[in-house]
Parts: C-alpha cells; sequence; structure tokens
C-alpha cells in the first residue's frame, strides 16, 4: 500500500528529469546518483513495507497515553524511528556538516512518500525533527547547529514547533508567551503552547523545542515575535528538567499513532531557552522555513491518498460483484468490479489526484534543490519566486483532493471500506487533517490571492505562466495532446483575466471584495496548475512511447499516465473554469451574510 | 444542535404547506393539523435534546459488545428507544389499525429530523423497525399484520432487513440463503446475512427479522427471491430460540453506537421462517417500501449535515480570531470568526447543503403522504411518478453534501474540530456511510439514468419539469429572483438535453456508453433539484417580507433564506452546469481505461 516504486521512477527521474544533465547542470557531474536515487528507494520501500506499514493499524488503536508521568507509544514507534535514523532517512538531505547524507530535498521527499503513505504518525516524529533542525541549522549560531542538528540528524534528540496557543490558532500575531531575559544571555520562557505534535516523549534523550514568544519590550503583532530553542530537560542524562510541563494529550480523529499534546512552559519551575538568530525575527524565520514543512504536507496528503488509492485499486481487481451492463444471464459469474465504468471513475479520480498531487510537491522539492545547490543565479531567482508562488498550492491542493481520493477509496470497498477492518477509514480520518494544520485552507488562499501573486510586480506568477508555456509549446508538437493543450491553455487565460481583476481591485483598496472567494481562487490555481503537471506527464509518457516501444512492460503504465491526463481535462478542469466564474464576482452572500441571517 | 424548529415550520408548513388547504385538499377539513404539527415538534424536541443529544457521544465511545453471547448496549439506548415509543415516534404515520397515530409521513420525518440530528445510533433501531413493520403492514397476511405490526410500534419487538450476503452486496440478484418448504405451510431458512443492523441484541423482547432468500425450485437472479419473517425467538415468554446465531459484531468508521452484525440461520439448529406475501415477490416488495426507507436516509444525512452546521454556526458566532482585513492595529481586539468572508462561505455551504436537503426529503416524505391519502387521482399519479424519480436523489443527494457539510464544520473550528472533544468528527464519521448504505452512490446513478428517467415514456420526468416550471412562473413576478429563474432555467434546459441524448443512446443499444457518467448525472439532476427547491424557498421568503413585514423578529431569518438562494445560485449552480457537459461524454477514460493502466 504504499506508492509504487515505478510511480516514483516515473515522476522523480522521468518527469521531473532528477539527475538530468540537461535539467540538472549542477550536478550533471553525478553521473552516479540516479543510480544512487534508485538504490535509496528501494532501501526506502524495505523500511516502508516492513517495518512501518505492519503497525499503522496498531498505533491508530493504542493511542500514546500518561503513565506515571510519561507518555507511553507502542515499542513499534521506536523501532522505526532507530531505523530510519540509522538508515539515513533524517539526516538525508542535510549538509555534511551537520553530518547529513547531503542528498537532494527532492529524492528525500520521494522518500517520505513511501513513509508517509505506510504510516504518517511514526514518520511524522521524522519530519517535525528534520523541520525544527533545518530551522536551527540555518539561524542558529555555530555553536548551536554543532550542539544540536547531528543529535537531531541521528534521531537522538528530536524536535517540535510550537506555536499555536490556547487563543491564537490561524492568529500568530496574538501570542502570549513571553520570553525575559537573563543574565547569562539566556531567557526565561513562560506561556502555554497548544497542538504540539510530539511535545512530550520517551523516544530519544531529549527534545528540542522551537518556541515562539515576545520578550517585553517587544512590539506588538507578528513583528515582536521572536524563536527560542527549549530543550525538554537541562540535561539528558540526568533528565535535569527545564520547566516543560505536560498539560494534557489531545484526542483526535485521525494520526493518533502520534503523540499531540498542550504544554506549559515555566508553569511550575524555570524553564530556559536560548534565542535563535535576532530578535523579532521569530516569525520571519519561521517562514523562511515554513515553504519545505507546507510541501511535505502536501506530501504526506499525496502519499495517504495513495495509499488509499492502491489498496482500493488492488480491492477493484479482486472483489467480484455484479455482471457487465446488458448481460442478463443471472447464471453468468459475477465480475471483478474495476470492469464497472463507475468503479474505473473513482479508480481515476484517485490516480489523477494523489498523481497529480504527488507531482506537484516533489516538483516544488526540486524548487529547493536549486534554490540550494544550482550555480545558475537566474535559475535560481526563478526557482525562489516559483517556490514562493506554488507553496501555498503545493500544501493545499494535495491536502484537499488526498482526502477526496481516500472518500473514494472507502466508495469502492462499500460497506466493508467503511469498517476497520480495512485500512481505508483510518487513511481518511488521518488525511482530514491536512487541510487544518500547517496554516489552514483559507489562510493559503489570503496568501496566495493577497501577497504570491503580487509581489514582485507580478513577476512569480509570469513565471509560473512562462514555465507552463514551455510545456504547451511542446506539447503541441503531438496531434494526440492537441485538446489538452486548448483547454489548458483557456483555463490559463481564465485565471490569468481573474488576477488581473483580483489585483487591480486591491490596489484599489477594496482588498475585502478582491479577497472575498480567495480559498476558491486557490483551489482553481491549483486546479490549472495540476492541469499543467498532468500534461507533463503525457507529455512524457507520449515521448516515452514513440520513441521506445520495445518497453512492452511499461506500455500500459505510460499509456495510463496519457488517459489519466484525459480524464483530468474532462473531468476536473471544466469544474475550476466554472470555478473561476464565481471567484471574479465581489459584493456575494459571503460578504453580505450577517450573522443572525444563518 | 439539533434542527431548530423554527427551520422545520418554515419548511413543513411554509415552503410545502402542510395542512395548507390551497395544497393539500384531502386534509384541508382538519383545520387543528397544523397546530398538532406544532405540538408534536415540540415534543420531539424536548426527546432530541434531553434524552438522545446527551448520550451520543457515550455511544460513539461505547461500541456495542457481546458477552456471555449477548450484546452489550448503553443502557441510554433502551431508555431513549422506550421514551421514542412512548411518546408514539415509531407508530405515528402509522394507520390506527396497526395501533399507529395515523400522522402524515412529512410530519414523521420533520420530527426524525430532529431525532437524526441528535442521535442517528438510537434512532437507527426505530428507522428499521418502522421499515420492517411497514413491509408486514403492506404485504404480509392480516394475521402476521395482527401479530407483529402492533408490537413492533410499541418498542416491544424491533425491526431488521436482511438482504446482503458476504459475497452479494450490491448485487442482490446473487444471494444463496435459501427457504426450504416444510409441511406446515412455513419455511426452514438457512444462510448468512451480512452488515444487518440491529441484528441482535436485548433492546425489546424478540427481533423480526425480514429475510431475503430462494426456494429450492426458485429461478436464478431477482426473480427468484422471496421475503421471509424470522423471529429470532420462537416463544419471546421462553426465549426459545429460532436457530438465529451471532456470527459476529461489525466495527465501523462512525454509527458505532448502532450494533450491526453478520448472522448465520439455520447453521445450528433449525430457523423456521414464515412467507411473507406471494412466493419470488420479494424484492418488488422490498423495493416497494424502500422509497421511504431510501428517502430516511437522505433524511438523516441532512439531519447529521445540520448538527454540524447549528455546532459550527454556534462556534464561529464565539470563537475570536484574527481580525477584519485591513485591519493593521494588533492591539486591537480579535474578531469572531462569523466576520470572516470564508468563514461565511463555509456556512453559507452547509446552509444550502442541509436545509436544500432537509427540503428534498421532506418533500418527497409529502409525496407519499398524497400517495397514502389524496382522493384525487391525477395529483396521485404525479405524485408516484415525482417520487420514483426523486427516490434515488433524495436519498444520495443529501449523503452526498451532508458529508460535506460535515467536512466544513469541522474546517471552520480548525484544529479543535479535528479532536473528539467536539461532536463534528462524530458527525463526519457518521455521515461517512449515508452514501454506502441502502444503494450505493453509482447504484441510484443507474437507477436514475437507466431506469427512471426513461420510464412510462419520460412522464416522470415531463411531471418534474412542470412543478419547476410551476414555480419559475410564480418566481418570475419578483424582479429579485429573476436572475435565479434564469439560471436554473438554463441548467434545466441543459439537463433535459442530456438526458434526451443519454435516453436515445440507450435506446440506440449503446447502454455501457450512455450510463458510464451515471453518477455525475445523478450529482447534475440532484443539483437542479436543490437549486428549484431553494428558489421555492427564496419565493416564499420573498413573499412573506413583502406582504408582512410588521414581523420583524422572523425577517433575518427569511432574508438569509434569500441570500442562501443567491449563494446556490452562484457558488453551486454553474458546477453542475461544467458537470453536464462531462456527463454527455461517451468514450471516455472511464470506459477505454485497462485494469493494467492503472
Amino acid at each position: 500500500m504504499t506508492v509504487p516504486l515505478k510511480e516514483l521512477e516515473f515522476t522523480l527521474l522521468d518527469v521531473l528529469g532528477f539527475a538530468d544533465s540537461e535539467h540538472d547542470q549542477h550536478i550533471a557531474a553525478d553521473l552516479s546518483l540516479r543510480e544512487t536515487a534508485l538504490d535509496v528507494l528501494i532501501n526506502a520501500e524495505k523500511i516502508a513495507v516492513n517495518t512501518l506499514a505492519p503497525s499503522a493499524q496498531k498505533l491508530d488503536i493504542e493511542e500514546p497515553y500518561v503513565k506515571d508521568g510519561r507518555v507511553v507509544l507502542p515499542i513499534e514507534t521506536q523501532q522505526a524511528l532507530k531505523q530510519l535514523a540509522a538508515g539515513g532517512f533524517i539526516a538525508m538531505s542535510f549538509d555534511e556538516k551537520d553530518d547529513g547524507l547531503d542528498l537532494p530535498f527532492s529524492l528525500s521527499q520521494a522518500c517520505a512518500a513511501l513513509f508517509a503513505s505506510a504510516n504518517v504518525s511514526i514518520y511524522s516524529y521524522a519530519l517535525l525533527t528534520q523541520g525544527a533542525a533545518n530551522l536551527i541549522a540555518h539561524f542558529g549560531s555555530p555553536h548551536q547547529r554543532a550542539r544540536w542538528v547531528p543529535e537531531m540528524l541521528r534521531g537522538q534528540v528530536f524536535g517540535t514547533m510550537c506555536l499555536s496557543e490556547p487563543h491564537a490558532g490561524s492568529s500568530l500575531a496574538d501570542i502570549l508567551t513571553v520570553a525575559v531575559p537573563r543574565d547569562d544571555g539566556r531567557f526565561s520562557v513562560r506561556g502555554r503552547k497548544m497542538w504540539i505534535s510530539g511535545g512530550e516523549h520517551e523516544l530519544g534523550e531529549n527534545i528540542a523545542h522551537l518556541v515562539l514568544a515576545r520578550t517585553p519590550d517587544a512590539p506588538a503583532g507578528v513583528k515582536g515575535i521572536s524563536l527560542f530553542l527549549v530543550p525538554r530537560f537541562r540535561n539528558a542524562t540526568t533528565r535535569e528538567s527545564n520547566g516543560v510541563t505536560l498539560i494534557g494529550l489531545n484526542h483526535k480523529m485521525g494520526w493518533r499513532g502520534h503523540v499531540n499534546t498542550a504544554l506549559a512552559f515555566g508553569d511550575e519551575e524555570e524553564c530556559i531557552g536560548e534565542l535563535i538568530g535576532s530578535l523579532h525575527k521569530g516569525l520571519t524565520y519561521m517562514f523562511l522555513m515554513m515553504n519545505e514543512a507546507r510541501v511535505t504536507v502536501g506530501l504526506c496528503a499525496a502519499a495517504i491518498g495513495f495509499a488509499g488509492y492502491q489498496y482500493s485499486l488492488a480491492y477493484a481487481h479482486e472483489r467480484r460483484q455484479g455482471r457487465k451492463l446488458g448481460e442478463r444471464n443471472p447464471d453468468s459469474k459475477q465480475v471483478p468490479i474495476i470492469e464497472h465504468a463507475d468503479i474505473k471513475r473513482m479508480l481515476l479520480a484517485q490516480k489523477v489526484y494523489v498523481e497529480g498531487g504527488l507531482d506537484l510537491v516533489i516538483y516544488c522539492a526540486k524548487l529547493v534543490d536549486i534554490l540550494r545547490s544550482s550555480a545558475d543565479a537566474l535559475q535560481k531567482q526563478r526557482a525562489a519566486l516559483l517556490l514562493d508562488l506554488l507553496t501555498p498550492i503545493a500544501k493545499s491542493w494535495p491536502a484537499e483532493y488526498g482526502l477526496e481520493a481516500n472518500k473514494l477509496a472507502i466508495q469502492i470497498a462499500g460497506g466493508a471500506g467503511y469498517t476497520r477492518d480495512l485500512p481505508l477509514e483510518r487513511l481518511y480520518r488521518d488525511n482530514r487533517l491536512n487541510p487544518i494544520h500547517e496554516g489552514a485552507l483559507g489562510i493559503h488562499g489570503l496568501d496566495l490571492l493577497g501577497r504570491k501573486v503580487s509581489m514582485h510586480d507580478g513577476e512569480a506568477i509570469k513565471t509560473w505562466q512562462q514555465e507552463i508555456e514551455k510545456t504547451l509549446a511542446a506539447s503541441e508538437a503531438y496531434p494526440s495532446l492537441l485538446p489538452m493543450c486548448q483547454d489548458l491553455r483557456s483555463a490559463l487565460d481564465k485565471l490569468l483575466k481573474v488576477t488581473e481583476t483580483l489585483v487591480l481591485t486591491q490596489k484599489n483598496g477594496n482588498v475585502e471584495q478582491s479577497l472575498a472567494n480567495a480559498t476558491l481562487y486557490l483551489d482553481a490555481f491549483g486546479g490549472v496548475t495540476v492541469g499543467w503537471r498532468w500534461l507533463v506527464r503525457s507529455l512524457v509518457a507520449t515521448q516515452r512511447l514513440t520513441t521506445r516501444e520495445q518497453e512492452s512492460d511499461i506500455n500500459g503504465f505510460l499509456r495510463g499516465k496519457i488517459k489519466a491526463c484525459e480524464y483530468f481535462r474532462l473531468y476536473e478542469l471544466p469544474r475550476y473554469c466554472a470555478e473561476l466564474d464565481t471567484v471574479g464576482l465581489m459584493e456575494t452572500p459571503p460578504l453580505t451574510m450577517q450573522g443572525d441571517e444563518f
């Protein structure tokens, strides 16, 4: 039930040209990278299948609990994380100077797809630790970096992100946690944090909490927030407490194998933190790193969707029910349900959602790689613009449609799919989180329409448009791709036109009107973007089928990509076009409706 | 968190003209019915709020289990069912000769909305018993009717429907349970049944299982299926077993307070059943009664959606987060989230889904009332056609969109909505069943497009069209309703055109092609139908606001209906129109995709 390796190979190597000199000038010298990538993926798949997947159901049932003040987790959690760390899967995309493996982030994300589809509850500990380590590596002092990052990459220390507070979730400007300077240059941290994943457990020797807080003289709002590193223990060996108290565990609908906590800092005894970077830059640092964290949320959503897709596909091949339409003989054998058009429609929908979503997030991961290591300044600049623009989409679109895919997977298995005997309902419950955390859907709509499309005088959206134009130009050489080229171009034109109107409205000061439908705009922008990704995928498949027809074992796989693109054109794209008409409306019920009218 | 009474009043009395002489000639004489209806609703609300709602969370956690061979349920289940029975809420729409109260089915459904929104797990026992009692009352012998129905309506005996078998869910033609004639005119029943809700428990004195089975010489397929009444105990007082064995309990994602079982008949000892009606008519009987059962599924789905809508609405009024767009002062107070346009959009979407769905199912219930008691033959004939046509829609549309509403309710409450501290995730889990049971979504698409729209030479869809035309004609007198009239008419025209093409394709023998997108057709047909219902609602509100402006306490409520209709026009209808373009496609990926191409 993990993502098939040939799918990752296709997306990472063929579609995204991983380690392809034509695409990646900066790594062309390393001719072995392609083979390394395949080796890494094979090893990752082994851990996913043999270690992570088998405990997923158990972890869903045996939720974390507190005993004698300690959080108890099923032993499989620690065993799996040890394997992941030992295999280098936490460290893989970090610098060698941090004891990392210096492998591309896109390859790391491809591995993450395997792990998250197999057991997102366990893998989240690794993801959070990577995110926290990344922040320390970028903005911490050389001493902090050397002190913490290697231990985190080895799985000795785990990381958390402590942002939300009970009264401040989406609105981080309103956090109240304070950090008072001490004589030794460190800070006394005091406050309460909510929704802290991995906030307390015994998986490693220590936990490094990254905490947003205000110093006493800090300005109000987002400009007064600083970032602090707060260890759980002052001394990991003696377990000397640092005043971080577990208030309670949150009990969620899904993601149940991952401990989620409410924490108090400095409630019972002093809690000491170190400033990361400069004062009042906490949110800036967080946002700089958030691109990667947010792309990873999209990755998890697509991966969980993938697990459901694979399971329901196998189920549809095996389960016999009903007969072909027009078969009137009741004594004839029932057919596998994959022969029914409506089942194939639901499989195709899942396919375009999860493969399209995965392609999009790995594309974004590749942009991260270019930013990190390209020598070409222009290429880097373009990658930065694209990544900024696409981050809200790479977070949100796979989250929405990964969940939709899981819903369809249940539907294919019918009553059985609704029971806890099959993994489908668990995957659906797990995926319901993704449109909520790391910025709820509506927040990303405001980010995209209120900021990203107009930043740098619209340079990002122009760059995005140019990338799509390139694909269109290459695809138009193939008559079979012309319908998709036309429909995608027309959707793109519509989107650009609406964007122009809305940005102008915004500039004229009518901010509320222009952003009233920002969430729908985000959805439609995602639809056009994923439509583009599907055209790229169909183009690559078409080219391969044209030039290398001898590979008959993969021809069905490639034809599937072309048909899936056609499905996207006929069944998905029209909805986005209709949505774009709505997006352009200004004085609409969501603005005019009064509270007492509901 | 139940449906507000003023909402039921508006829908049942104002919109559907319940007990209104203009609409209901047959009950115009009973001038007190309107007041009776309000009294009944007030009593139902009391039970919903005071008895059913408080145990909903407990029942979700404390699932049924088997101890010493008996199913154990939380005591609240039995207590609540006793109240429902004592209050006449199981008996209410049955004939007086069955010890029923002879009240309209539409009123019974309005009460059901209150009960199902408060606690669908408990109320389902009553619903199933009503369904089984209805079958016995219609097709059983006078003796069977007198023996069983009154006890069922008093809550002494509960009913089940035993249709599915492990290998035969959607495909009832393939059931294998046999019923061998005995010398005394009764039958020995032998076989296994799956997904039997309420299949075993100690809630009453006995259980009346209605079992589909084949006699030994029966023809293959659906034409050889007969219906049998199989009591759990041969003698309720002595608890003498009748050979019905509990094989196991099913553990579902939601609906956890309701016991769902796998049963064996005649496995260990003889199981004796009585034939209901004539041999080989079992499925016909079942389908004749299924209209009401299916409308009730839609009712439950809308009601569960309603509970989430009400909860998230209250949450949005209370929860403060963020500021109005453009407010730059970080020291200003956070606003209730209902002031954000995107929150209002999600509330409006829920509103049109759950109010529209509820209106549709109560409209269908009113058709049942006309069928039962109208003296006007033409009116009855039209009602029969409309009910047949709309049943797949009244079952499916609220199921799909009630679930979607629950998804949005979670989104409004963010991280809190994803926890089990709030009821929203439970409602979402509960509602996921509704697109699956009583005929999965795809089955209803085939029913609608493959049978209903072409039956009686298209007479049903013509009748439906005429009803919509009537509303359009009445609405066009109000300029404010003209945009909706135009957009609805254009959607209707599009739907009728696609229908004509597809029916023709079918008649020409291309059955697979014409039905390839039947599920989408069902969705779009539902969208146009609910769009019509919203125009009716907006028309009624407009008329009341025009003629009785003094009622200022209800003006906000009425304006809300008008704005919700406008929301439906701008945000929902365009999607259905886009879908209708797709529905008309014939050679599409869902038909051409091969198994190895996924």
